[in-house]
């Protein structure tokens, strides 16, 4: 990797090995459209029904409710629309720091004057404020939708997926979870979660860019978001990216197979660097619930501003570094993180995400806190 | 390929060996995320972009005109809902033999209230009445979309993409063509082509699926279908499908490099089947303007009823010969082809479309050709 240190899993993991195996025969020799009749068709087809039944069953969800989609922006916008315009939502209620896909999908059906839209508070840590969510449900008479990350992307907090779903099922609103930075992370049991819709997108845990899935719980029917074919049971229309779901679905039992060696590994690299940079730098701040409900795979660190820190995404860069100020989807633009000015309006810090797989060591870590020192 | 004989290439095409081999490294050492702001995503940002340069390059588009996408499916879907939503049309012209992507977003538009659909008449032979499309334009007083197919999927019927976009300008419709069957066959010049929209897929000619383009004519300006990140300069969210992109950038390269004589080949394959079916089957009939301004690569045949016509398909499958009834998006559905329904209400043909790509030979035709003077 040209010692390149590269702790910025969350945006997007390397694709494994073994799954790019997996995907190889669909690449080459397995070319056949799923959606014909032939028997070249068949072993394509069987194919994406396997990978179906594979990802249901380590979900715990029924294969027919799973679907597949070019990844879990389309996903979220498939089920946030689905909710409003054929669930019969007229409101709606999401956090101020959620992914962009949530948070301009909710803002366009907004817009067109087809849901209100309301923001639940957050607690000083940056955690949904429960309290607040119920009181919102409590006050809306119309029938509401909640879309709230599972994890946060950029501080790592976790939501009590149960108990909102809980609060959620207590006032009849359909509750939307993006479970883009949990899938593949953390196990699921969809039969025993009050959820209507999560989503996923391979390309997080070492499984392809450009694929992903959408869970829709059998108790909700909805009409696709993209018209066309009747592929995917007439839910999601266009001939299948087969590779790519052959492999998320070997990436996603990949991940389920080395769950617990890996999440420890990575929980402990995350914990080291913490220990590290409080030993180190003088000043450091942690963003979100950083030793509590948090994800393992992100840590997310204020540095105090200097005259150096301006620079500092750029001189960690230089050093074949790869760290990001917040999302990749909205690093492009780089105006700063409407998740930490949300959480943290008044701090004054340069804020960094570390996001960490299991291909990052401690020595990484080293290196890399080594540099922050010289250049903070 | 255990002998088996492939003529199915308008559902799909294999991938090509040499657009793997560009695909590969995207696929294994280069996995940043383009929109991260390191040199590592740098990488693949610059990969999206001389891919997004190439394509527009060879289609004599501006680079800020194309937009990659997930497929054939979604662009037709973000280019017609946009027409409606964003571009003003109150009315759409389609024809009775569109792909489902546009048949069924169409439908969805008028079933919402959104905009009025109007069907144009059909010559005998399935071309577009041109007349009775100008009639249309001018009896209808609000903004129109007129969305047609380039190349009708199923009987191969080539559409005037210029004399339709001057009568759209004419009436200052908006013009949305799907080119799905023609971009990576044909030569494109869209400087000179009055078009809003035109769209392709990637598998369609030896590419990957999964990943497709739209392009959007700089003068019109829409929203985006799929809203989130900052991707695709705004106009569609969602991390992007690096390998993807780069494949179709490279099949469209080796398609337009290789046009003159893969299409003069496959052209003749196509006449050579023709032949050999007139001459070995009797009573056999053609769809479409077979011999005239059809594409090169389908021949859509009607083959006299009898007792085991009906298992024609199924007949030829067990010989490992991969046809198809009509479009593999509907060929699960398995009711019969709208298309041939609406060109032919009175024919008692069973239809198959045999389409062709480079791989094909003429001995695999004169197999075929003996196989079904067996069956029927």
């Amino acid at each position: 990797m040209n010692n390149r240190i590269y702790f910025d899993n969350a945006a997007t993991t390397s694709l494994d090995k073994e799954v790019l195996d997996a995907m190889m025969p669909y690449l080459t020799t397995h070319f056949g459209n799923p959606s014909s009749i032939y028997s070249y068709g068949r072993e394509t087809r069987l194919a994406v029904e396997n990978a179906r039944k594979a990802v249901a069953k380590i979900l715990n969800a029924h294969p027919a409710e799973i679907f597949f989609t070019s990844g879990g922006t389309e996903s979220s916008n498939t089920a946030i629309t689905a909710a409003v315009r054929d669930l019969g939502c007229k409101h709606m209620i999401t956090s101020p720091i959620e992914h962009h896909a949530t948070m301009h999908t909710t803002e366009h059906l907004h817009d067109t004057g087809e849901a209100k839209l309301s923001l639940v508070k957050l607690l000083p840590n940056g955690h949904v404020d429960l309290e607040n969510l119920e009181e919102l449900l409590a006050s809306i008479t119309e029938k509401t939708l909640v879309t709230l990350l599972h994890a946060n992307n950029e501080i790592g907090n976790i939501l009590d997926i149960h108990v909102v779903g809980e609060i959620c099922k207590k006032y009849n609103a359909i509750f939307h979870c993006d479970t883009v930075q949990t899938v593949g992370h953390y196990p699921f049991n969809l039969k025993e979660t009050p959820v209507h819709f999560i989503t996923s997108a391979g390309h997080k845990f070492h499984g392809p860019k450009g694929v992903g899935i959408l869970y829709i719980n059998e108790d909700v029917k909805i009409k696709p978001f993209i018209n066309g074919g009747s592929q995917e049971r007439n839910m999601r229309a266009g001939t299948e990216n087969v590779y790519g779901i052959v492999g998320f679905a070997k990436a996603l039992q990949m991940a389920t197979d080395n769950y617990e060696k890996e999440s420890t590994y990575i929980q402990e690299l995350k914990k080291y660097m913490y220990d590290q940079l409080i030993a180190e730098i003088p000043g450091v701040r942690f963003h979100g619930d950083v030793l509590g409900n948090s994800l393992y795979t992100v840590l997310n660190v204020g540095f105090p501003k200097s005259e150096k820190s301006d620079m500092l995404l750029f001189n960690l860069d230089i050093n074949n570094i790869c760290v990001s100020g917040g999302s990749a989807c909205t690093s492009g633009a780089n105006q700063g993180s409407h998740v930490i000015k949300a959480v943290y309006p008044a701090e004054d810090t340069d804020s960094v995400r570390f996001s960490f797989s299991k291909e990052n060591t401690k020595e990484e870590i080293d290196i890399v806190v080594e540099k922050l020192k010289e250049i903070i």
